[in-house]
């Protein structure tokens, strides 16, 4: 797909539609009203076999009778004639078709093979193709409605797309009764050629639009989505719902992380690290387009707010603690200047109540004092309709705009009430000022916003590099992929990690007692005995771990016992031996790390503290594969169980450095294997000074 | 307070207006306007020394000129003239009064003293009085408009107090914009004599209201609300924001219950034993006082969704998943019956999804067939404005109406838009179905409509009684008390445990080494050993315990170190010596039970798991004392761990009955002795057979 042809689909100087009816309430003729209504400049051609003229436009009676200068189809017509068109659109150098038409891949069956042949025609003849099954697209600033929508969006800087063609209509019918203006409005379909990633990157590079929207309910493509997402979100907010939190994929967990880790984890972590936000509903969207659209971003954390009632302003204090936020303290020579001006009985701290009877003139001065304040970084202003600020609700806002205007820290508005603020919303409406019913949405916003300051104020450097020797790695897990097995037995997986410099116990296979019992007596006790075979993955199933192990005597005891109850609980299973192991120090802290790839976004680290915290508690962190150093530090820091490891209760912190390592090290792993379907390290054992893998589990895919 | 009190209050039937005044703007203005434009029936009597008309009326010059049948009087006159206006009120035998007049107890000092006047001088005369310093008061049914507020709410079945005025003006605002009525608005000011508490005792018994709402920073008396709030929330649904959640009491905290016990928690748990709904903001009070004044409860936790758009159909079941309740399992008979009616490509499962180009009809229909299935207890209709939507918009909603009317099922509606949808939106609201903007509030209202239907058919038990000898318990805190000790020594605790019947391990005061090694042998070994001072609160502070004791020889050891290190690091301590006592078998886990004296609601019982799930995760339960063995089950059940008590990783489950005993304990012994200021049980050791409570700490206020 090349630039010319989406300028095409988005900008056309000529479009026919393919289908055009004369029948009102058909969508080939709202699509030809709406085309009209917007007021396209260029030449409009309705086609259909039988008609002569529709809506006062000359009808054109079939494809092959088009002008060689179209360059947008929007195609209506019965899905079995639709490919047919595609093909002779092609052939006279139709550079952009919309398929409204449905009965695709969404029904299933030979709507499936359709769609592959829809898309290999669009692809012969280089066609950028949007659909099957959408409502078509919306450019109001190329006047361009090539849509079967009703009402026609006003002009603005927010683009929206979407998965979901039903969303698309309920959006277009809020933001034409909240006075909302689009600059791009586009139904995404089954997203057969062009998809969400397309629309980022178009839509990143497009000087109409200042924050991007979109509705989905998955990703064609996540490599794509991610890369498309960073290369843009840093200049522009991309706002996504993604809804549908589904169970994990069809493959059966084998791993603690296997059976944690979802799809819905997978997008976080994906829009994470593409700086994309994420809304939980269409009511957070809106409010976040409106703020984003808007108002610059706070440069610090610190929120202060002015308002004319003390319940509403406590409220908003209540709000902002509970968020990432914080109430900024006034400085003293701010509040020595609102001494002059304000009454008595008026709170000059934060939030600064300035009293019922608060007119405009008050309103401003001290708006004006606290924006200028260089504690705060963003203002919130608080009103209820009292007499004193009805009777002058409009010069309070007009007040609010002015201010607004003149500083680069955001500012919002939030009028609790409806029927006497009307008028001053409207205002601020006008005046870029975002006004909300209540605190909470306000602050919600103020917090994402200075969330996507920080992103986009972190150096974001490559992912770290890890030193490993890869060829002595990819030696082990070809012999494994050529044994048949899919499970990575530990002894092997070991010899992995030692490729990638990470620390093991020092671990031996034994076959016989007498043998255990010599190893041992060279690794000094107490040792550690499990059962070894490619066939049991999970140990413990068969009791098959015996730990702190102290006696020859008890080395060949516990021999005998592991590998008899293995071969009688799992008669299928081939038993290798057991793997002797030294035993590690005995005041270490266990933790987790795994990956699990994801099919959409590949592999999906995580961490968490060994056991119950992981089992029971889910307290783990997760990010996409590949990451930074400051990735593994934050992800360290984000489990709520973090302070166990800083120290507590008089234990020394663990070595951060080491577990880091270790996570960068399962990262690379992830990258360098794909043949490596999931892993996990459980435990690490880490204390004050190292972190040890002391177990291993690997499966291919 | 008399009923005949309060009811002159609400319907007087004659009102004097003390400080009318006949310059508009002025609140003594403002009031005497709103009375008469309400309509209010009854004689109005303006007070001003100067005036001889104002509006109309004649005016009184003095409240001695009054005739002796005023039933209500407002007064909006300065300060220092409200008290000696009040006698005279009473005088003339005026059974109640609104005190609009500020610059009483909220000012502090000289107002503060005031407003104990005020008081005083209202009990004399037997006068219910609101305020100081409010808003005033409408009952719109009894064309009462006693209040400054600009705009007269519509009549309706809400009632609404509230503590801040602000907030009044604002929801006044909002209500009229809405066209949401209310029978009572109540604006309670600073609450000198009638509060909360009164206002839900009038307001449950008033027949004119279905739903009370409130709006409060604090609650005058927390054992009156809970007492009120529980006599009435059975029959009508209470919903109550609680705004400023500030830190925890002046007293500092001397155990982990009062570190973490917070009067935010205390007014959860209060709200939470008098089945008060919490609102966390006003949106959700409004959408949550809509949902209860029109729908019935739902008798389950099945919600249908019945949509003609998938998109928004996934968002309302990710919002059910997301909430407690869950997709109904629509019938295999409703299937069999809508698939005569839906074509082929609808979803016939939950959510129902009727397609895009669905009318009136098959909405009605498929309405009909859902809300009949007897595995449905709730509905929620989900509309985008798609073109076959909006043309029948109006006949949609008359059908979602009526089907809502024949059914005792709740119905709600959600259409996703603004400008089409508005004029079904209006006829959904007169036929009293809810319709929301999004989703998430729907089904957040019909979550917690669900919540309190289970709470009102709770059998509420009365408090479990709990076996004890209350007598010996209180010779021991007695002894105490004459001390002037404020920390009850372990070894005194443990006697008052024993007089609640509630196991202790077997423990002695040992004042040498010799003495501990001759009751060690008697105990048999393990011992514990842990430092017996009564200034040593913290013991681990000291490292003043032992635990694991093993030999004579280590008996010995340990006292001496113990005893020399605690004499060496606080000098200023009395070392009693040290307590012995028996080890429990080690394969326990450690609970804490606590509890924290509220100031206004009394004993707030604490349960968790022991170390860091208390301290680091805050994985805690709280309930208000007295308690019931349902709400010490709950208690375990809630926390996040709770999976741990149950077995994990094939430990058995511990015996719940024992801690339950001991929760029920706690909550017995914090209503026995309010001398307790705090007690917490820390660490309880628990298994499969039995629960002992291995340490004890007690503080007297």
């Amino acid at each position: 797909m090349t630039d010319k042809q989406l300028h095409a689909l988005f900008n056309p100087e000529s479009v026919a539609v393919i289908g055009a009816s004369s029948t009102p309430g058909k969508i080939g003729h709202s699509i030809l009203k709406n085309l009209l209504e917007a007021g396209f400049n260029g030449p409009i051609y309705p086609v259909n076999p039988k008609a002569s003229s529709i809506l006062g436009r000359k009808v054109v009676n079939d494809i092959s009778e088009l002008p060689r200068d179209v360059d947008l189809a929007v195609i209506t017509i019965p899905r079995n004639l639709v490919i047919p068109s595609i093909d002779k659109l092609g052939e006279i150098g139709v550079r952009a078709a919309i398929v409204i038409t449905a009965g695709f891949k969404e029904v299933g069956g030979q709507g499936y093979y359709l769609e592959q042949e829809l898309i290999e025609a669009a692809k012969k003849h280089d066609m950028a193709l949007l659909g099957p099954n959408c409502l078509g697209m919306i450019n109001t600033h190329g006047l361009v409605n090539a849509s079967f929508a009703a009402g026609q969006p006003d002009q603005g800087n927010i683009a929206f797309f979407s998965q979901s063609g039903a969303l698309c209509v309920a959006i277009l019918d809020w933001a034409l009764g909240e006075n909302i203006g689009f600059s791009k409005f586009i139904s995404l379909g089954n997203k057969a050629a062009l998809d969400e990633a397309d629309m980022i990157s178009y839509l990143g590079k497009d000087e109409k639009t200042d924050v991007i929207l979109g509705y989905l309910e998955n990703v064609n493509n996540g490599e794509k989505f991610v890369q498309k997402a960073i290369s843009h979100s840093n200049e522009k907010p991309i706002i996504i719902i993604k809804s549908g939190t589904t169970s994990a994929g069809a493959k059966a967990a084998s791993s603690h992380t296997g059976a944690i880790t979802g799809s819905d984890q997978a997008y976080s972590s994906a829009f994470l690290k593409s700086g994309v936000i994420r809304a939980h509903d269409v009511e957070t969207l809106f409010n976040l387009a409106q703020a984003f659209s808007t108002q610059p971003l706070p440069k610090g954390p610190s929120l202060a707010i002015v308002t004319n009632s003390g319940g509403p302003g406590i409220m908003a204090a209540d709000a902002c603690e509970k968020s990432s936020l914080n109430m900024a303290r006034i400085s003293s020579a701010s509040i020595e200047l609102m001494k002059e001006f304000l009454p008595t009985y008026a709170s000059l701290y934060n939030p600064v109540d300035i009293i019922g009877d608060a007119g405009a003139e008050r309103y401003f001065k001290t708006m004006e004092t606290v924006v200028k304040d260089s504690n705060v970084h963003s203002m919130l202003v608080v009103l209820t309709p009292t007499s004193s600020a009805a009777s002058e609700i409009d010069e309070i806002c007009h007040g609010i705009v002015k201010i607004a205007q003149k500083t680069d820290k955001p500012v919002f508005a939030c009028f609790m009430g409806k029927k006497i603020i009307s008028s001053g919303k409207k205002i601020l409406m006008n005046g870029s000022v975002p006004c909300y019913s209540f605190p909470e949405p306000a602050i919600r916003c103020i917090e994402q916003m200075h969330k996507h300051f920080q992103w986009k104020n972190n150096p974001c450097p490559l992912p770290t590099p890890v030193s490993r020797d890869k060829g002595r790695a990819a030696l082990i897990i070809d012999r494994v992929k050529k044994s048949g097995q899919n499970e990575i037995v530990e002894f092997r997986a070991q010899e992995i990690l030692q490729a990638y410099t990470l620390p093991v116990p020092r671990t031996a296979l034994v076959r016989s007692s007498h043998e255990a019992v010599e190893v041992a007596e060279r690794f000094g006790y107490p040792v550690v005995l499990k059962i070894a075979s490619p066939n049991i993955s999970h140990k413990t199933d068969v009791d098959g771990v015996k730990l702190n192990i102290k006696t020859p005597d008890e080395v060949r005891k516990v021999f005998l016992e592991i590998t008899g109850r293995s071969a009688r609980l799992r008669p299928d299973a081939h038993i290798a031996g057991c793997l002797i192991q030294e035993m590690a120090s005995r005041d270490c802290k266990e933790v987790i790390v795994g990956f699990k790839r994801d099919d959409q976004f590949g592999p999906l680290i995580m961490f968490g503290l060994g056991g119950i915290y992981v089992e029971v508690l889910k307290d783990i962190s997760f990010r996409l594969a590949p990451i930074t150093r400051d990735d593994a530090q934050k992800m360290i820091r984000e489990i709520k169980s973090y302070m166990l490891l800083k120290g507590f209760r008089g234990d020394p912190p663990i070595n951060f450095d080491a577990v880091e390592n270790i996570i960068l090290s399962m990262s690379q792993l992830a990258m360098d294997f794909p043949e490596i379907y999931e892993a996990e390290f459980n435990p690490i054992l880490v204390n004050s000074e190292q972190a040890i893998v002391a177990d291993v589990r690997m499966t291919l895919s």
